[in-house]
Formats: C-alpha cells, structure tokens, sequence
C-alpha cells in the first residue's frame, strides 16, 4: 500500500502522506516506525526538537534490516531548531541529526522557526527546547536569508536533498524569494479547518513551492499539552459538519480532515498510536470530496492558530 | 501652538501629531502645507507615491520664505516606492525628492512597503504607482535586507536623519533587527480602532522604535478612493462609542481616535482640508482619555484592514 505522491519543484516526488513524528513517544518510537514502514508509510517527519530522532533512526534502520525497504524509497524529514541558526551552527547541527538517525543524508530539512534563539551547546542540553537563560527567551543576531544560505550549502554538499521553511508568513517567504539561490521545496504550516490560511496557500502554491500541514486534527494535537485555547474549542473530529461528511463518504472524519487536505494537494503527516488508524490515515485518498464539501469544510476557519509563538510562555509543558 | 514631542532611538525629538500628504491635492497642496506650517505643524509626513512632492517643496520654501519657520524646526518625511528597492534606485531616488522638495536633507524616510517591483525610469512615469507592465504586477529580486543597507547609506552620507519602514509586520520586522547596521526609528502602519495591531505595537514600541499610525479614522481615508470595504463600514466618525466619548470630553470624534493613539507614544498624521480641523487635530494632546476608554475603544478592533495589498487589484483607483 503507498500514498500517492506530489513532484517538488526540484523534481523529487514524494508522499502526499507521512508519518509525523511530533509526539512519539522515545520509549515507542522505534517500534511506531517500524510499524508504519511495514503498513506503507515512506515519509517520516521529524525535528531535532522532537527529542526523538536516535529512536527514528532505530526503527529505520531496523527496517532497512529485516528488508521492509530500501533507504533509497524512504522520506527521511528534519528540522533545524531555533538554537542553530548560525551558518557554522547548521553545519553542526546537521551532523548531529545524521548521527541520531544514523544517516548519510536527509530528503528534507526545513528550518523548524522563524525565530533564531541563543546557540545552546550540545553538551549542555539537547535538545535545547525553547528556553536557554534564566531569563527566558535569548535571541541571536543572524537572519533568516543567512540561515538559508547555510541550508542551500546543506543541500551542495550533499547531505540534504531538499529544504523548507516551516512557520514562515507570507511577507518572509516573499522576501526569502528575492534573494534565495535555491528556492525552498516545501513550507510546513498549521493547517487545519479552524486555521485555512488560503492566501498564504494560493500564494506559496503558485510560486511551485509544496504546502505540508501539520496539526491537521486542529485542536486534537495540543489538547494533550494542556494547551487552554484547544481545550475550548470543539474537536474537529466531533464536530457535526466533519461527521456528516465522514458518514456520507463512510470514512472516519479523520480522514475527511487529511483529504480536505491532500485534495488540494496539501500533504499530511498525520500521527496515530493505533495500526488500524495509521492504515486508514493512509488511505485517505481513496475517495473524493465534492467541491461544496471543500468550501464548507474551508469555511470553518476562525484564524484560529495554536501553535503561535505569542502564546508560547503561556504553556510551561509546550517544549 | 506646537504638538507634543517623542524621542526617536538616535535621539531626534519629534511632533507627536503631523500633517499626512496622503490625497492632498496638488492643485491646492502648497497653500495647505503653508496654511498647516502657520497654524503650526511640523511634521509632513509625504511619500514619492503621493505625486506632489514639488508642490509640498513650494509650500515649505514659501513658509520659510515668509518667516514662519526654519528649516531645522520641520521634520520632513518621504518613502522609498516599491519600484526604487535596488540600491543603485534607492540614490536615484533620493536624488529625486531632495530635487522636488528642494531640500537639501530629509527628516524621515521609510521604505513605503515591503514590497519590490519592477524598476520604472523617472522618464516613464513618475510616479509609477503600483503596475509598471501590460500584465500587472512585476517584481524584483532585492531583499529588504538589502534595500535597507542602501537607506542605511544615505544616514551616513548626511541625506536622510532617522530612518523607517511602513507596512511591515512583526516577523519583517524581527529579521531586518537581526541584520541591520542602523535600528530603524520609525514603523508607519495602518492603525484605527478596528485594526489595533496590538502585538505588533506591544512588540516594536519595546524595540524602541516608534510606531507611526496612518489612517487614524479607518474606513474615512479608503471611501474617497471607492474601496468597496471601507463603504459597508460604519464611520468611526459617527460610531456611537466614539461620539459619546468625545461628548464626555467636549472634543470632536476625529480628536478621541487620535488621542487614543497619542496617549499611547503612537504618533499620527492626520490631514484635512479645514482650517479649523487642522487646529483641532494637533491640539489633540490637551486631554486625556481614562484607561477604561482608551480599553473600549480599542475593543471595536476587528482586524479590518483596509490598505491591503491582497486588494489592490479590486480598487482601480488606487494609486
């Protein structure tokens, strides 16, 4: 079973469906990607910051073992972390996550933030989350376009095949566009019907450059960080309009949420603990939403983010 | 009768309340710019996009002229246009307004927005407005980071005084701190109670750099320009809110909106072609509203843009 597939604008394809890896477990994560390689999966997003990445590597490389897959038919997804935007932080930083992952090269790298925080060594803690001072947040002095520069030599040298940007608005990618020499493959956003971002989508769409969501279940992913906002807010997954077009469809409004998603060629990198869930999430396109399903899914957007960095110090368990 | 001052990051002290050049006629511009220099304002806040530079020069020069004023006590204000972001424009376009204002330095220059299209000679048009081809729209691959070293160059070379941005959002702004040589004093954004912007205030009033408002009554400065929006809003002017405050004052409604910025360090420029008026707007600082107003004023934000380049292709007019 695979996932259909969408061409990046450097001629790489890759699956409209991954695996997300924000939230796995250490003590499951092995045995989860694992698991999700032997059901289909190919595209394993993951971030330094997750804290998972050696446990990724185990479940890959178990994988590769026991013949599942060959590395070559893997999506292998990292991202930069805010504590290493310095070109010469990159390079280390990189090296680091091919170590846990127990890599030679990454399909995609994105740089996790906007946002360059204080360089946290190694040594000291890893990964460093989003606090490095007794002061709270400590910022660094280079930007964003220098960072890229370093993520463009990422991807010369050949230990990155593509490279995104993720939490970017639509005046940096514009900005990033006017002096990038390569040009991000992918931008990585909250995506979800409380948080459409249709303008951002059409514009970063029309510039050939791949929209992957994230938190795609909206509330659902930080309903488990105790995150106020999301506890307030009815899940999409209960919620009447998705269901009735679960139950038209006979699918799950899980995967009503994923097409919703895919159908406009949004890829999803959905998480799930359950095998039969994983297989359905992979599964998600196997039917199609009419036109007025999409407007009215679409129209139950609010603008409503959670994963907004104004709200960060408001959750002492978001890191 | 002079307007309250605030202190810039280089240490420059300027009005509170300015004259705003935006849609002043050309044909009665001078006399108004005379008019306002005698009732006694000293700030002009001017763009090139305003096509009446020469005619605010006449103005000033008349006003200086006459005695009414020294040059060293007006702080003049211009804008970078989108067409003039490659360094080489951005000194041919400066050239240009000193030429037209027939000045020798400017107070204050912003770049006008974010935003860099396609270079226009002077001897085409000028100025170019917002479409420079047959097919609309037409960019230019020149970051800001770039563009602003080249107005960084014109404070060292004596041409320009405090430097800004204008249309800006917090994250532009957050990258262009982590690369400039020179903070920039100033950001110009739209700002009226139903688009407070408070986070991105919040955010650039503690980076020291002062937050300039255009637009104060809202939806009065697009109807002129037939902006369909701006239409089906109720006028500030005349909100209920609005009025009852002023009466409690005993001051016009157009003076609460703009107290309720200047209470706040935020600079505005309003305009307006009524003697009378322009008395009132810049005796806008001799009361004060309670924080109970000021908090309900604040609460009709809607996040109502109006001067939103995502609708600049709807309103023919402009430009």
């Amino acid at each position: 079973m695979a996932s259909k597939t969408i061409k990046l604008n450097n001629g790489i394809e890759i699956p409209l469906v991954g695996f997300g890896c924000w939230k796995v477990e250490k003590s499951i994560c092995a045995e989860q990607i694992y698991e999700a390689i032997k059901v289909g999966y190919r595209l394993f997003d993951g971030a330094m910051d997750y804290g998972n990445e050696k446990q990724i590597g185990e479940g890959i490389a178990k994988a590769i073992e026991d013949g599942l897959v060959k590395r070559e038919e893997l999506v292998i997804v990292s991202k930069l972390w805010n504590s290493y935007h310095k070109p010469e932080n990159v390079k280390k930083a990189i090296r680091r996550v091919l170590d846990d992952l127990k890599l030679d090269y990454l399909d995609i790298y994105y740089i996790h933030f906007p946002i360059a925080q204080k360089f946290v060594p190694f040594e000291e803690k890893y990964p460093p989350g989003f606090y490095c001072g007794p002061n709270g947040w400590e910022f660094e002095d280079v930007p964003l376009a220098v960072t890229w520069r370093a993520m463009e030599e990422l991807v010369e040298e050949g230990l990155v095949k593509s490279i995104g940007i993720s939490n970017f608005s639509g005046a940096l990618i514009q900005d990033l566009l006017r002096g990038c020499k390569i040009k991000p493959q992918l931008l990585q956003i909250e995506h979800h019907p409380y948080l459409t971002q249709e303008k951002l989508i059409k514009y970063v769409q029309a510039q050939d450059i791949a929209v992957v969501a994230y938190s795609s279940f909206g509330p659902q992913s930080f309903v488990e960080l105790n995150h106020a906002k999301a506890k307030d807010t009815v899940s999409l997954l209960k919620h009447d309009l998705i269901n009735n077009i679960a139950s038209a469809h006979n699918v799950t409004p899980a995967q009503v949420l994923l097409r919703w998603a895919t159908q406009r060629d949004i890829l999803v990198i959905p998480k799930s603990n359950q095998k039969e869930r994983l297989v359905q999430n992979l599964t998600v396109n196997d039917f199609n939403l009419s036109e007025e399903e999409i407007k009215q899914i679409s129209s139950l957007n609010q603008d409503l983010r959670f994963n907004d960095p104004w709200t960060w110090d408001e959750i002492p368990t978001f890191v």
